[in-house]
Formats: structure tokens, sequence, C-alpha cells
């Protein structure tokens, strides 16, 4: 099976636990099998390897992404990399793009798309399996997944099916109706429109041609920017004569706002917390190293990180976006393809930061105009170099580095530092990156 | 005027703003005159000295208040200082001793007692100072103040005066009643104890001759630790027989439950906070640098700190005792009287601190035995000694200290450093004292 999981942007709806850098599809808040905690996308391409080992899984997302993208699945996944984001459309198209001449997939292949981030059961992969069959076999064009509905939702579009059968052609589409015709749609064998088709790549690639003039991946890569932000649904499975919808009726959700993302927790808590017992449905996830003590609350969402803390009814929770907007901050901590930091105090004239550096990772070789900084090394061994001077590191090192002083760190073992940045100006964007003759 | 306040303990109920070393007292959360915020025992003291400008004020209370009260209230005042808590008998006899023993008090002049955290207006000064007024009168030994109950509370004890005069004789003392019980009482034109009283110094040391053998403060003060755990009310004020009541009928409040603090803020929040429109009687007090946002809440208080988060409805909050003694921590941060510590990271082999010394401070000379310590300066200038060898320190600079090796620092301007402690035992106990000879 070949999948394109579709990586959205960044969720400010599920802050503080997801950021500008860190989306909602990276926090680790479901409890695995062996009691250590994944993250949804974590948990969705364990359930793909599960239904099928040989499935060859390529994520569509922006640059921000990757690093974490590679540190949560490992470096067999595909990434088809948006220069800039495009919605739907473009993104499968790059995406086909990619699969045909990155990775060599024939275009007869049958290719499965959907997004990274819903909360489903296994019965779900055997479903996009069979999705990607029934679209090998050629019957339509493309196969729509029509989720069965639990309720009349405002909130999703509606697939017309022309009949109740577990495979049909589609009558048409209607988006996010009012409750009222929602009601009627279910009495019509009305599906949920999840975003999850499949087709041939051949035809995936054909649409992307007839709507883009590009030549090949390099050349639609190039012009990224270029393109109108569209949806595929709008561009192409609304217009699609052969179409075809397959029905599935197990567990499906979208977690995109608190209320909905608690639900699906196996657990009150994640992280340290004390809920008395007079609370009832509350839930806790905790980022920070000290406790959480909760009394007396009902229908409450508490999620502390180093960006904030929210408490919120859980109802509530969904009107977050326009208060989480009037917060404007520094990233006080963050994911990257080396390792992690984390911003452990801010003054006037100082930033200090812990730097983790995975085990065989390094920094970019860089310099900063308008800071000093000074490294005290807290665990692991490794090497600095400065100024082209390379020297090992060890616990209780301090490797001091003027404004100006290119510099970076190797990590021998997993290597922790507490970093000292001293300045007037201190900016993220004050970095020149050097290429390293070693 | 003399005043002895009585400064109690820890304060865990008012968890995580007060903690083993902070005490409730010490929060500055009450908005004063000039936009900065104080707290109860600055509140207070300021109030005294507006009342009575001269007012000679002695703090009774322990080793680990001394240096908070120092840099809350400045030297001028005086600090009894309880070798380990012994109730109120021991420690009024013990200020009485001080008055007079180190202070040089005429025994003839009367004295007032009150706790260090009602949360009044400036009208219960005013009473304070008539009831020492009284007290230097003679016409009894004993005057105590009695709160006017607003309603039959089962908090207090009760004092039945002879009638409802402004000034009267004391029929008899009413522990903790039933509602109903109260409901009486207040018939009886009974008043709250509050525990506030005025006598003669003399009569406060005679009473403690009597009931405990000693010759003088050093005396009382070595055998401290030997006396019985009683209060001034059971020792002396139930059997004094020449003991009148005075009404005072202004504004008190017991400020000992988040419930009761939060009803005497000025404001809804304290730090970083937002707080959304369906929110209804929210306050949030957050030590933390990064924003709480509280959405539609009811009746609820959130209060955070370095040592952890507390989100609890209102009437619950009095029941936080029992779950803060369950979190056993490190104190994750402390004010002293040279300035003050915050820990920013913990980690096996580590620990990350900010250290600030205020200008004209300096640290104990030290060593650590299991531990190596550096020093980034981070702002301010001053002076490190290690081993005997003074240098000019800079923001910027590391000064690098292993296990036995002496150290302190003195701040010229406010200092600010980060501390890395780097071993494998790291402990507040690991720390010997030495003489510096400069």
């Amino acid at each position: 099976m070949n999948v394109i999981l579709l990586s959205g942007g960044s969720g400010r709806r599920l802050w503080p636990l997801s950021n500008d850098i860190r989306s909602k599809q990276f926090i680790k808040i479901f409890k695995g099998a062996d009691g250590s905690y994944e993250s949804m996308v974590q948990r969705v391409y364990r359930q793909i390897r599960s239904v099928d080992p040989d499935a060859s899984v390529t994520v569509a997302t922006s640059k921000a992404q990757v690093s974490a993208l590679y540190n949560q699945l490992g470096h067999e996944i595909g990434i088809s990399v948006e220069p800039c984001r495009r919605d739907t459309f473009p993104a499968i198209a790059l995406a086909a793009a990619y699969l045909t001449d990155v990775r060599g997939v024939d275009p007869e292949e049958a290719v499965v798309v959907c997004p990274v981030d819903p909360y489903v059961e296994d019965d779900y992969f055997k479903a996009l399996k069979a999705l990607g069959e029934q679209a090998a076999k050629g019957e339509a064009d493309l196969i729509l997944m029509g989720i069965e509905p639990t309720y009349p939702s405002e909130k999703y579009g509606y697939i017309i099916p022309e009949d109740g059968q577990a495979v049909s052609r589609v009558l048409m589409f209607r988006e996010k109706p009012d409750q009222e015709t929602a009601l009627r749609y279910l009495r019509q064998n009305a599906l949920w429109n999840g975003g999850v088709f499949a087709c041939r790549l051949r035809y995936a690639l054909q649409k992307a041609h007839e709507q883009i003039d590009f030549t090949d991946y390099r050349d639609l890569f190039g012009k990224y920017h270029t393109l109108e932000k569209i949806s595929f649904d709008y561009a192409v499975a609304e217009k699609e004569k052969s179409l075809e919808v397959m029905r599935f009726a197990g567990q499906w959700k979208d977690l995109g706002t608190w209320n909905t993302l608690t639900e699906a927790m196996q657990e009150d808590t994640v992280g340290e917390a004390i809920l008395n017992e007079t609370c009832t449905n509350v839930h806790v996830l905790n980022e920070l190293n000290v406790p959480v003590l909760a009394m007396g609350l009902h229908n409450v969402v508490i999620s502390a990180s180093p960006e904030g803390i929210l408490v919120s009814d859980k109802q509530q929770s969904s009107y977050i976006k326009p208060y989480v907007d009037t917060i404007d901050r520094q990233i006080m901590f963050a994911e990257k393809s080396w390792g992690s930091f984390r911003v452990l105090d801010v003054e006037e004239e100082s930033l200090t930061i812990k730097v983790t550096l995975n085990a065989g990772y390094r920094m970019n070789y860089h310099s900063h105009r308008n800071r000093d900084e000074i490294w005290v090394v807290i665990s692991g061994t490794g090497y600095a170099i400065t100024d082209g001077t390379t020297r090992r590191i060890h616990p209780g090192d301090q490797i001091v580095m003027k404004a100006g002083c290119r510099h970076t760190a190797i990590a021998e073992s997993d290597l922790m530092m507490v970093e000292v940045q001293l300045g007037r100006e201190i900016s993220v964007h004050d970095k020149e990156k050097w290429a390293l003759n070693q």
C-alpha cells in the first residue's frame, strides 16, 4: 500500500501544547502498549504498519515539520516537503510527482491519501487498504472513503451516495449543512467526508498536469509558491464523474480541539497531576516538571507547557484560537532533528536555554553577530568546534563563543548543555551559517 | 505604641505560592498605592506606621523567616527569633523578655500583641492603639480585642462580655461552637477572639515567670526547646480575673485559605493572565513568566509558581492541605536576606539555578564536598573569591569551583548568575561554611 499522509499546520487550538513550530500531531499524549506515550502521527504510523508491514508511507508537509517527523517516525518514511502551504490539491500533486520522480513508484500503482491526525482504530487502516485495492481494480478513477455519521454534525462536509451499498457511485457533495439539513442527509445514507481517498498514482498526476503547467517534480517544487490555494475536493473530487464512495462504519474522531482530544485519552492525566475525589470529567496534560493539583472541578481541561497554562471548560475550549492569537511569545521549547531546546530563563540582556543534542548529531556550524554564548556541558560527551579548533567536551566543560566566533557541537553520546546567551539584541534571526572544512 | 506581631508557620494552605520556607504572609498580592504589590506583612507594617509613625514593632517568629522579614520590612524592626516553634504563650514570653532585656523597653510600658496576617483597614490599627492606651490606664491587667461577628461562624473562639459597652469585663470564653450555639452567643453581645490583646510589658513578664523557670532573655532562649506548646489564651487569658474586652466593629478578615484570600484581592489577576468573558468569580495568581488562559470557569482560583499549579473550586480550596502534604518536593525558589534563587533545571547529575545577589550583599564563604559548581555571570558586577583569591566579575565571566573549593560572591551592583551544579549527590545539606580572612 502506498500512503500519502497530509500533515497540516500549527494548530493553535491545542495551545499551550502546540505552538507555531510544534503542531498538534506531534504531542505525545496517547499511551502505547509499552506504557510510553506516542503522538497522533506516531499512532497513525504504527497502525498503518501493523495492518500492512510493507506499506510505503510518504508525508506531505512543510519544512518546519521535517525534523519532528524524522524524530518521531524514523528515516524510513518519505517526506514530500512543500516549500510553502498551498492547500491539499497542490500538496497532493507535489506528493504524486515526488512518488514517481523521486521514489520511482510505478504510476499504475494505487495510492491512498489521508490526513495524519484522525483518532481511529486498526479497522480504519484495513478500510484504507480496501480503498487502495478498490482503486487498483479500476472500476472508478477515484474512490472516496465515506464515514458513517454518528450524529447530524454541522462540522463536516457530506457525500451523498446513490445507494446504501458498501461501495456505490456518488450522487453529490454537500458542504457543512445546518443541523436540519444534516438530519435529512442522514436519511439519504449520506456519509461524512473525512478527506480520505484512493486512486492510481497516474490519475493524480494526470489531474495535476491538467491544472498546473509543470514537467516533473523538480519543476513543480520550483514553482510551488506560484500555485493557487485550492483543496483537492474542490479542484478534483467534486468534478469527477468516475467516482465511487466506500462506506466506513468504525470509530473516527477528528481531534482538533481539547474537547475531542481529551475524549480520546486513555487516562485522565498525562504528566505530574493530582485530582481530588470531587473532580469529575477533568483532564490534565502537564509537560512541566512541577505538579498540577486540581480540586472540585467539573468538565475542565488543564494543560501546562513551557509556553503557558490553559484552564478551560471543555465546551469553551473550542473558542480558544482568538485568545491564543493575542499571546505573542517567544518559542519556549522545540524539538529539532538534532534534539531539542528549552528556554530556562529570560533576562533583559541574557537568555539561558538547555540544549539537548542527540547522539550522533551536530548543530550547523554558525556564528552570531550580536551576542556572546557560553556552553556548560551538563551531561554526555562529544566535540566542540570553535573557529576551526576541535576539542573533546565532557560534563563540567565550558565553551566560550564571543560574537562572530563560528561554532558547533557534535554529540558522541546524548549531549546536554546549558547555553547562556549574552547581548543587547538577542534574536533567533541573528545567525550566520558557515561551511565546515574538516 | 509597642507592637508584637506574631508571625506563624509555613502555610501550605496557600500552596503553591507558599511553601516550607516562604509563608503566606510574604506573598506579594496586594496592590499598593503606587501600583506595586505588597505582602500581608508589608501591608500590616505600613498600616501600623501610618497610624503611629513612632510605633516600635517586634516580630516574634522562627529563624526561617528572618531573611524575608528584613527583606520586606527593612532593618528597623525588631525580631524575636524563636529557636523552635512552641505556640503563642512561649513566643510571647520570649518576645517580652527580648523587649526588656535586648531592646531596653520600660516594663511599665504597654504592649499590643497581634497576628501578622489579618486583612484589615486602618481603623483596626487605631483600635490597636486604643487597646494599648486602655492597658496603660491600668483598669485591668489584660485587655482583649473582641471582633464584632458578622455571622455565626463555627471557625472562631468567642468572648462573652458582661455587657455591650465599648469596653467591658469578660464573662467567659467559648471555643469554636456549632452554628446554633454561635447564634445564641451573638444575642449575648459575644465577640470573636482574633488573638489580639494589650497589657503592660511587666504583666506579660510576670505571667512568663509564673509558669517558666528562667532568669532573663538569654536563659529563656537557651531553654526554649524544653517549653511546652501552649497558647496564650489557654495559659493566661482564660484564667485571668482582671480582664477586659474592647469591641472592634471594623473589617477583619483572616486570610488563611485561597477562598478568603481571593476575596481580599483588588484585582482578579496578579501576573500574566487572560480570562475570557465567560469566566465568573475567577482569580489567577501567576508567578511564572508564561501566561495563564482561563475559559468558561466559575468560582475557581488558579495559582501558579515554580513549585506547582493549583486549579481549585474556591470552596474546595479549604481542603487543600492533605493533598499538598503528599507533594514532597525540592524547594524551587526562595527569597533570602542576600537576594533569591530559582531552580531552572533538574537533571540526574546536574542542577541549574539562577542566583540573584542584591547589591552590597555576599554569600557565606563555603564549599561543597560532592559537587562542582560553575557560575556564569549574566548581569551586574562584583567579586568572586575562590580558595582565597579575589577577582572582579562581569557579565559573561565564568567561575569554576571544583568540589572542596571554598567560594563566595560579593555583589557590587545587583548580581545575577546562572549556577550549574554537577555531581552524583547534589544536596542542600552538602555545604561547609568557612571564615573568610580578608
